[in-house]
């Protein structure tokens, strides 16, 4: 497999409106655009960091809230609290990297991609990488 | 302030060969370096997440083993276990950037910066940024 470029951090937020207090106005991370994914069941911000202002190549920060508190994002907020949720890299054939994935032992969430808001997703379970849940994307 | 870039993704592990098992081995990720540096109680594994490979402007996944369990970094590990630990982000100016947070109400580890391995470094402190330990470098 070959992992392309970091596409993005996630943060999960109580708030996103008291987050983009920070991110936005005292870091002054431009703010891309707000959009609710109602079967993530989040409310992201995503701001692009770097000096590309295309979107396309540059890694973002993206702020999740969550829109229902029992989700699974939901249950993580009220247990863990706020912080880093994950990150996400992109490669140019997920099932290919699936199938590397499963074949070197690495335990998986998403065996198959599935389709995420912007192209075909699957994530690498924590278990699997020391902690870190990493989310692949084949952006469309 | 003006953040230039993302400069690295920090992951507290408990064995940096095993970590880099999944990060170099399986995720293919190439690894550029490793380096202990005994003042922050660390031996980190650098891998370079991207297309470039001049290893200046390409974010960075740091693969942080704490070599003394009683560090601050060591504790962190015994009580929250591996996963995700900071982001870092590049700044031109970083005195001018911690007197703006400042100013802003921001909560700060260090209000002056101090030496890093790569240059003048200071943390804002996860409360400040909505549980993420977020570390700002102005590169030499």
């Amino acid at each position: 497999m070959t992992i392309k470029r970091l596409d993005h951090i996630a943060i999960v937020v109580g708030n996103l409106d008291a987050a983009l207090g920070v991110y936005r106005d005292a870091l002054a991370l431009p703010l891309d655009h707000v959009e609710t994914i109602p079967e993530q069941n989040v409310k992201i911000g995503t701001l692009p960091v770097g000096d590309s202002e295309t979107g396309n190549n540059t890694v973002c920060i993206e702020l999740l809230e969550p829109t229902d508190p029992n989700s699974g994002i939901g249950r993580y907020l009220a247990q863990r609290g706020e912080g880093l949720h994950h990150i996400c890299v992109e490669v140019d054939d997920i099932a290919a990297a699936l199938a590397d994935l499963k074949a070197k032992g690495v335990k998986l969430i998403d065996e198959t991609p599935r389709r995420g808001a912007h192209g075909k997703i699957a994530f690498v379970h924590p278990k699997g990488a020391h902690g870190v849940l990493v989310e692949l994307v084949q952006r469309d």
